[in-house]
């Protein structure tokens, strides 16, 4: 079987390569052995937000004058997991536990061929495809290969660990249930989300445990203590700076020990603590690149040969759904010009936006949304900044939505260049107000022009009016 | 008495722009015979988003699966009511039933003298100023004086409207409880907004009556359709293209006559049909211009004579509270620029926003939020443009949001500029991607560049991923 492009891996960034180089006019063939959708859809962004809207949401409401009054309940933890189930095409009777009817469907309707099965590189141009029965068949390709395999959770080797059955991303975003007692390794994205997640869906006693001096240490400052703050008052315990010595699991309890001696007993262990590339039986060795590492590529997601290309996790750029899927759109362009003998130098094809312009939302309370750099980040490239910081909650669009809000904002600006270069917004009802920061610093926006951008009153983006007054303007 | 700047106006523009000419090194009286605030701060802005917000949140709550599982109990209106009591500053011990102590010491705060009384021009650089016991007194700017009397609402000439006893938007935002039947006379923000508020506080009959063929008619067409279904679905009656002939109140209920004979009966009659300046007693005849009219102004914000100015609403330019401050920061630093001897042309010292710029949101379920030019304003202008279009409900961030999702985005490029001009985002929990499309707008970011500001998933934000695909990126 013979295509022009062939793409291994079927989450959202191989789906989108897959459907970018069709359109671009190539025959395409995409190979999953699990689900189409990919970790975003079933065991990560998805189910995730699905399960913690309707907790932010309920605490809103339960302290919001004349709304509060009106809630007498508790949540009803079994419906948001069904709206969970929803959202992440739960169906137990399916193979992996989900129905990825719909994007299958989508997938043909874009005109991709879905070869179910899993992809292994065999040599330049070739693919190896190995069906659950196991039986296997040969895909070449004309003009490229894709890797799209992503990345699975990463297991530490702390003792005992790996042996004690945690859970990981995926088991915690489709919990049954959230379990009495849950200890999370790990405070970054995953952890603080989850644990706040399975905190209000009933889990009587969480407990994070972060090796580094903070939670989502790689943010400003201020974010880490709000966040923790929060997660505190919500009734979660947060242990910084402690790692993690021996797990032990004689029976259905799981004892962690810490390297202080401290011992925390749970019912589950939620192990958060980064991600491994997919690709060790990628067949990479097949073209000379070593299996179980992350693929390298260039700004056109370029591998190697003129065929090979990468997009999504797999290249250790950004682990990011929306940055894979923007990978994705250039890798799947650049095949098709190049493919098509056309120029494929266009602004559309090359990411621009892999170092120091990825937006991301931590969907906490209070969430956590940054794009650019830090302010630390934009020191460490000797970047002459200034930094600006303001309280989201002397915002009267902010105070208004959210009853005791508080929120922080930091802008870092470039005091060569005059643009903002990061920008960071803490603070609940946020996260659609990062876009205006993306556009600002990915748009190199003059300060000078951006004070003509005036916020609507009265929203909580008059941050923005107040950060560049801070500024001096 | 003698100041470098008398301000005549204390609501947020007048204080913006005594602020800002202070922090200029200029000394400056600030003149006002109500509430330093003013419109905004207790009949306007603040109390009618601190009605709206527990309305949409109680809705929200209580469709949302999970949540309102533990919604038991209508909304509590009287605790809503208190709590934009406490918004709006109210106090009925106090003149005009507001407490504007905290404006006041802001305004000491940032060293501008208060002087409570009614101020009017009486010839050049020269106010007088009469207090709530008949005195009067006069004062004398040696550099200039600021208009910023605002607006109040128009009671439009239909017969028997006036003896009505009509609401206002400073009475429905003050209300001390809803109506049970409520008459709306006009179909703009001010009425469709406070039809929706008092109908989630509970009137049981509420009404719109539009001469125009649609809600909220300077909008796109899609945004009035989508607002049109949501207040019907809310139980709002909306009559478009209808005229109000008559209105009778011959005891306490009040009966509107409409151009088709029909006649609506209510208990208030709320007149929401567009704004009159407050300028028939501010003098300016004294200075040559009409009574009763906008005061024209410059971009710097200078009407005459080199020492008159205005700002904010009494301008007749984008009758927005944040248009006005936005007015009030460039009128304050004109004049202290020009006050000492500096360039009196930087980049903040005109008002560039004023035109096709002009961000809005209105607070209505859905929210409709928009900047720049609608596709018929685009055209009317000669733009040659490409208008895209996609179903905000269509993304995945939204869905998670809100339970029912629905809405619509609008995006209007300049094909010769290859910029986009004008953005409406219509839906709940839109209000803070607005400044997103601001900041595109104004920034003049171009197509190829705003490809590569990628959006959060899932963020409702990623609507402007799809926009960018619809229109062939």
């Amino acid at each position: 079987m013979n295509y022009d492009v062939i793409v291994i891996g079927g989450g959202p960034p191989g789906e989108n390569a897959a459907d970018r180089a069709h359109r671009g006019g190539l025959s395409v063939a995409l190979v999953e052995h699990e689900l189409l959708g990919g970790e975003c859809s079933y065991w990560a962004c998805i189910p995730s937000k699905a399960l913690l809207r309707p907790v932010q949401l309920y605490d809103q409401a339960r302290t919001m004058p004349g709304v509060r009054e009106a809630v007498t309940g508790p949540l009803d933890a079994g419906a948001v997991l069904k709206r969970r189930d929803w959202f992440a095409s739960v169906d137990p009777s399916k193979p992996y536990g989900h129905d990825d009817a719909g994007q299958q469907s989508w997938l043909a309707g874009a005109g991709v061929e879905f070869v179910r099965g899993h992809g292994q590189l065999a040599g330049p141009k070739t693919v190896q495809v190995t069906a659950s029965n196991g039986e296997t068949s040969t895909l070449t390709a004309n003009h490229a290969v894709v890797l799209a395999t992503g990345t699975l959770a990463t297991v530490p080797p702390v003792p005992g660990l790996r042996e004690a059955h945690p859970w990981t991303s995926r088991e915690v975003t489709n919990a049954e249930k959230a379990p009495r007692r849950l200890i999370v390794l790990g405070g970054g994205v995953v952890g603080c989300e989850m644990a706040q997640a399975m905190r209000g869906l009933g889990a009587e006693q969480v407990t994070i445990v972060e090796r580094a001096s903070r939670l989502l240490s790689n943010t400003e400052p201020a974010a880490s203590e709000l966040l923790r703050t929060s997660s505190e008052e919500a009734g979660i315990m947060v242990l910084t700076g402690r790692e993690a010595t021996e797990v032990r699991r004689p029976a259905a309890e799981v004892t962690l020990v810490l390297d202080d001696g401290r011992e925390i007993v749970g019912d589950e262990l939620l192990v958060a603590t980064g991600r491994t590339p997919a690709s060790d039986a990628l067949g990479l060795e097949t073209v000379g690149l070593e299996p179980g590492k992350y693929v390298t590529v260039d700004d056109s997601m370029h591998v190697l040969g003129g065929w090979l290309y990468a997009c999504g996790d797999i290249t250790g750029r950004n682990l990011l759904t929306h940055m894979g899927k923007y990978q994705a759109r250039v890798a799947g362009d650049v095949i098709a010009a190049r493919a098509n003998g056309k120029p494929d130098d266009g602004p559309g094809l090359r990411v621009l936006a892999d170092d120091a312009w990825v937006p991301q939302v931590v969907f906490t309370d209070p969430q956590v949304c940054s794009v650019g750099l830090t302010a630390a980040q934009a020191a460490e490239r000797g970047l002459r900044t200034r930094v600006v910081e303001y309280d989201v909650a002397a915002v009267a669009g902010a105070k208004l939505l959210v009853e005791g809000y508080r929120g922080h904002a930091t802008m870092v600006v470039d005091e060569d260049r005059l643009v903002v270069v990061g920008v960071t917004f803490v603070g609940p009802e946020l996260a659609e107000l990062l876009h205006s920061a993306t556009v600002a610093v990915v748009g190199e926006v003059p300060l000078d022009r951006l004070w003509h951008a005036v916020p609507s009153f009265p929203t909580a983006s008059e941050v923005w009016l107040r950060l560049l007054e801070a500024y001096g303007m």
